[in-house]
This record gives C-alpha cells, structure tokens and sequence, in this order.
C-alpha cells in the first residue's frame, strides 16, 4: 500500500529534513514513526528537503507502507508515536508510482515577516523581527519580476550541486496581514537557499536591481539570506 | 512620571504574573527590566495577576518610573533588556493617580481551542487540543447564559479568598475561526480560574446545567478548570 502523508511542523528543534548522523532530524524521526506503525515501510521521500530551522504546513512525504492501519486511521497512529513538534495532518493511498518529490509540479511557500516596532514573545520562532520601515509597493514590484521563467543562479550559494538555474515562478506576492507580512511564492521547484535569497534581497535592494539580478548574475551581487525560522513550506501540487 | 505599559507574553515559562521567591515570575522579570531602565522606580501594579502559564498580548502595568528614558523610548530600552517572551508593547505618560489595576473597567480574555482532528506542532504551547465533536450552538448558547450580572462561586475553587462572587459580563462569545474556536469574555473583574472553569464547564456541560451554576451552586458540580496555556489576557478597558 502507497501512502501520501501530509506533514506539519515546527522546523526550530531539527537539523533540517534529511537525516544526517548523530543529529535530529524530521526524517529520522518520521521514519522512526514509521518503522514503529508500519514495520515493512520502506522508500520515504519528501517533496522539499528543507533546510535546518525551516517549518512546514503542507510538507508531503510518500512511503510504501505494507501491512499496517489503513489510510483512515494512519494519522492517528502516527501521531501518536510522533514528538509534539511534527504532526501528520493527512494521510491518503495513493497511486503505486506516485513519489512525493518526483511527481510534484509545484511547490508553495510562504516567509513571514514580523513588522511591529516591538519584537512579540509569540513570534520568536516563527517569523523574522523586522522593525524598520518596509515599502511595500517596492517590495511588491520586485515580487511581480519574479513571476515566470528566470534563470535564479543569483539567489543559491556559489558552491552548489545545482546544475539547472533556471526555474518557472507561477507566482510571487507579497500580503499584507497588518503586523504580519508574508511573501508567498509558488514554483515548480526551488534552488536551495532560493527563497530565503530572494526575501533578504527584496528587503535590501530596489525592484531594479532585483531585474538586474534575474540576468543570470553572481550570488555575491545579491542580498542576504534571510533567517529560516521566518519560512514555511505550505503546500505541493500534483 | 507616572507609566502605563502594554505588555505581551508567552507564559509558558513563566510560574505566573506574580513573584514568589526562587520562582520565575513576570513580575519579577518586568522588575528587573524596569529597575535597570528606571533604577528609580517603585509600586508597579498589574490589571491582571495571571496564573502560571497564561498568556498576555494586552497586559497593562502601571509604575511610577522616575528619571529616565522619555515615554517615546522606553518600548525600545525595556525590550533591550528583557528575554524573548516578554515585550512591552506600548509606553504611555498616565495621569498620577493611574493604577492599573484600581483604574481598570474591564478586563478581555480569550481562551484558544484547536479543534482539528490532528494536533498542530505550532499549537502545543498556545491552544487547548480537542479533536472531539463541539456543539457549537450549544456553546453559544452556554456563552450567551453568561452576559449580565451573575454569582459566578461555582467557577472557583471552593477554597477562595474572594469575598464577593458577583461579576458582571459584558460580553461572552465563541468565535469560529476555523481550526481554531475562541471564547471571547469581558468582565468587570474576574474570580480566580474563572475563565478557565467557564470553559471547561461548557466544554462538558449543557447549556441547562450552565444556567443552573449561576443559581451560585457549589464549584463541585462545575466542570475541569481548563489548562491554563490556551488562555490570553487580551485587554483591559480604562
């Protein structure tokens, strides 16, 4: 039995999604819960490999689970042997060649800034503290030159095993939630560091040299990488 | 000069607004900020004494500040030294005989309840988890049975150092927010656990039996005190 499960959590007390020696991570700790519920799971794979200290809403994962609870009563189970910082919100079967990151055609996913002049005690983990002036119509005039197909190189680390920099944004806004502003972007995939990248250089820089940017230029003329405590992978398509 | 200040925190680790030796306090901790901004200081006073692990986003103090930084700055200095889970969020000049809790009208509480099937990551310090069916009509109507002038003594614990038990509500209401259903209160003043056993007892009682508890019957045939982190001191009206 294919499983698609549908995961929230909170990215603060893991090293990131993949799992690595010695450190916690939402994959060793989901396959863990895994191994408890479905003995024979085996091929878990993930639609976004988030970076350590990135949350998720709408992460999905697919495994192919074996004997075990039937889809309906998946979540549950899971929950129950899971820390309180992951959750499976969704859990359905799925097709047998259906793959959580190879059969995704987009991504969403939304960073939140926190701009009150005063730091709040409840946004500490969750959004980045930005307490000088924002221009909104700049920030929302860079987010429109994003939308469609660009070359991205600028907004990844120099050192990179990408080997295709070019990405197709289907869109890119910023909303107004009063103290909260969100930047929400949807693509069908993303370069590590991309969106992270791409906030701390709408904050710095103007929508022009952000134009400038989408010409295939260097990482060094772009701005900074924005905290991942502020971004959110909030949805996948398929 | 004479301050009101607004302040936000996240109580979970806090043992309550009030100082008790060797335990840490809000009090204490805004005390400590407030000696090193105004070492002058004295007679801080709270509209709210929350308990342990209640929230605020609308706490109000009042203190008598002495020489130092100009109500404009104090926000900024007082944040620079107190930790992540407190804030003060606004700083006002107050008339001299201001008391934040003498001067006070009304008090608003919120009290969060997550009601997804599924428990939430991001929820686990700041909502009560009920994933069972709510009858929302029924709460309504629970909450509508509240508004007035009532003897609220079923909603304390019966070993009291209140006096007085009559309270008069303002206003009391469950707003739907979706996953998330609030209960909404304003009150003249309230007793000790009161919002707390409110909620608890419409949670597992009817509408009836509510009606019933204001007949000043006894806290034994109230419902459970609900855990104290899904509560917020919102407000209070001067």
């Amino acid at each position: 039995m294919r499983l698609r499960l549908t995961l929230e959590y909170d990215g603060t007390g893991f090293h990131g999604w993949a799992a690595q020696p010695g450190l916690r991570t939402i994959e060793a700790t989901v396959r863990g819960a895994l191994e408890r519920v479905y003995p024979r799971s085996t091929g878990l794979a993930v639609a976004g490999r988030t970076d350590r200290g990135v949350h998720a809403t709408g992460q999905v994962a697919s495994v192919e689970a074996g004997a075990g609870p039937s889809p309906g009563r998946a979540s549950a189970a899971l929950n129950a042997v899971l820390p309180a910082d992951v959750a499976v919100t969704d859990v359905q079967e799925a097709a047998s060649d259906f793959h959580a990151r190879h059969s995704a055609l987009a991504r969403s996913y939304r960073y939140r800034v926190w701009r009150r002049p005063e730091r709040s005690p409840f946004e500490t983990r969750g959004s980045l503290w930005w307490p000088r002036p924002l221009e909104l119509v700049s920030l929302r005039e860079s987010a429109c030159l994003l939308v469609g197909e660009h070359d991205f190189r600028a907004f990844t680390p120099a050192e990179t095993q990408h080997e295709v920099f070019v990405r197709t944004v289907e869109s890119a806004e910023w909303v107004d939630r009063g103290d909260e502003l969100d930047f929400e972007i949807t693509a069908d995939s993303f370069l590590r560091h991309m969106v992270r990248t791409l906030v701390g250089t709408m904050l710095e820089q103007d929508p022009e040299q952000v134009s400038r940017l989408l010409e295939a230029r260097p990482r060094s003329e772009a701005g900074g990488t924005a905290p991942p405590h502020g971004l959110y992978l909030v949805g996948v398509r398929y």
